[in-house]
């Protein structure tokens, strides 16, 4: 946090924006980038020269730590537009201390908070013709950080840099999903580093993904690496389910990302008199549960999909299907986040912050 | 695999060396480059257009999946230099097969071997100046494949970059090192990616290091994360123990890595009469064997360390001294290990290859 409050925020402008050459009806979801991004570089031991400029390539040696060490965290957040054309955030804050958590455990220096603040907000100002009114459209924010020493030796670099960039998004999820209860691969182990949104921890999971795909599953439940008879997260979100009128989802520990959507799809739910049991859940309650019919629905949180609907579980090869189910929790927590992230419902626990 | 036979390897040739601007007395491990890189990028389904270029920066854009998701494996090699100027490789083609096994775990396409081979050979002919004669001397090798699709969706790359790089470099750590055995961080999981030299293994380590670093220690030794209880690895180097005239390592599993330095130790000892147990050490049996005397020595094995000496450990706040010994087996493994790859010795096992 060396950065002290005197810093100047530098801002070199595009000449001409690409923002004409986007089909805003076709977007692939991260591949496409507003006109601009921050960069801030961390050497001698402090933040400096924070600079906004036109999103473009980087010049990086072979040597650059991140490219072999994976020292890197990110964060998820996105930005949403309201039919006048304001522009909010949801939760910021969540998301400023969160990457410094996660940095800390990757001996990663912090960035100071309002410094990320401020560019993001100068950056959302200057891009906003980027965001898309309606429902579903939105500005997906890239905060994240990469060791950026030249030097192959297996140590913490001395050189970072952190930066922001802006992909305007629909959707993320389309339809349903099926997934498979993790029996044998692992996502994080304890005193580890699952807690952390680090790089390591996303690349870890491809394989063992890519082999649910194959048997036409799109996601992995992870569980414990212990024992595998505790559900945990599905990597790109948590997991919520739903046996009988109860809400289960697992507690937050080294292994458990500390969701955003998470906590927010639990405060609805206690606001809206559902109960919440945050606590561990085995796969043979759950598989009891599907057996019985007290399971009514299992679903991910999570920024990018914000609610994903889960319609069935693999587990030792049996499929479970979920019944379709009048008065979806999942569903109504999906309006009720949207309603308040577009500007469309009243905002209790103040989790939107107007930019423009 | 999908590069065929009929590739052309291109290279393109510096100018002018960059050599005469090195300090080769005072070589910071890891931080200068020879003369030429090899590239070759992964695109539409194959590896293409490998070229060898001169050194230098990529041109990686912000939203390159490794910087993300910490997709990538690398390798680690050396040559060495006899005093009649010929370059050896050490058991090369354990390396060149390592990197595919890693590969595959993070979900990357794998590379030809072949290719790999001739690229590496061709390379460190063109830059076999760079090597320095003397024992302790040599050029350390990287090779490396990074995930460089430009997207920030967390699924596999559709893009890869293969690379090799090489830095001369004198020994890797000097003196003793005093290690800690893990009692509350872990460095891998059972079904993760902790038998991989993946990108994400090394950043993991690198805060729990930095506490050891803190109390006076170089480096952690880890133990399996279900129960603290078993040694595993080092973290950059496979770990040996003598338990009186016994060599006692742990066995390779989905934690461990397969290290080349650890198995060509084996051999020499098998060889040379020494009773090897490759087994499960519990903390407990290696603080009794302190207590009582029985432990004789403890050393790390790796590429860029060869053998790394620890003359201490400590276990629960308690530090264990190593006494010092006459006829030490890491000496012993050190000089023959080494007297192999800088062609002073016979070499029985076939590990040393010639590239010039």
């Amino acid at each position: 946090m060396s950065l002290t409050k005197d810093y100047t925020l530098n801002i070199e402008k595009i000449n001409t924006s690409r923002i004409g050459q986007v089909d805003f009806k076709n977007l692939v979801f991260g591949t496409t980038f507003t006109d601009h991004m921050f960069e801030c570089d961390y050497k001698n031991g402090a933040w400096q020269n924070p600079t906004i400029r036109p999103y473009g390539p980087l010049s990086i040696y072979p040597s650059s730590k991140v490219l072999h060490y994976g020292q890197a965290v990110f964060e998820g957040m996105k930005a949403y537009k309201d039919e006048k054309g304001s522009i909010f955030l949801f939760r910021p804050l969540e998301n400023l201390k969160r990457i410094n958590i996660s940095s800390k455990r990757l001996a990663i220096p912090e960035f100071p908070e309002e410094l990320f603040f401020e560019a993001l907000e100068t950056l959302l100002k200057m891009d906003k013709a980027w965001a898309q009114t309606g429902v579903g459209n939105s500005l997906y924010i890239r905060p994240f950080v990469i060791a950026n020493e030249n030097c192959v030796s297996a140590s913490p670099s001395n050189e970072y840099k952190f930066m922001i960039i802006i992909s305007p998004v629909s959707a993320y999820y389309s339809g349903e999903l099926k997934v498979v209860i993790a029996e044998q691969y692992s996502r994080s182990a304890d005193g580890g580093v699952g807690f952390a949104k680090a790089a390591g921890n996303y690349a870890a999971q491809f394989y063992p993904t890519n082999l649910a795909k194959e048997k036409g599953f799109q996601q992995v439940i992870w569980t414990d690496s212990n024992s595998h008879k505790y559900l945990e997260e599905a990597g790109t979100m948590n997991v919520f389910f739903r046996i009988n009128d109860t809400l289960i989802t697992a507690p937050t520990s080294d292994r458990i990302l500390d969701g955003v959507t998470r906590k927010s799809v639990i405060a609805l739910a206690e606001r809206d008199g559902i109960k919440v049991d945050v606590r561990k859940l085995t796969v043979t309650e759950l598989v009891e549960a599907a057996k019985d019919g007290s399971l009514k629905e299992i679903f991910g949180s999570g920024t990018a999909a914000v609610i994903s609907f889960v319609n069935g579980f693999s587990y030792k090869n049996t499929l479970y299907n979920l019944p379709k189910i009048e008065n979806s929790y999942a569903k109504r927590f999906k309006k009720e986040l949207m309603d308040i992230q577009y500007n469309l419902a009243a905002d209790p626990f103040e989790w939107r912050h107007k930019v423009v």
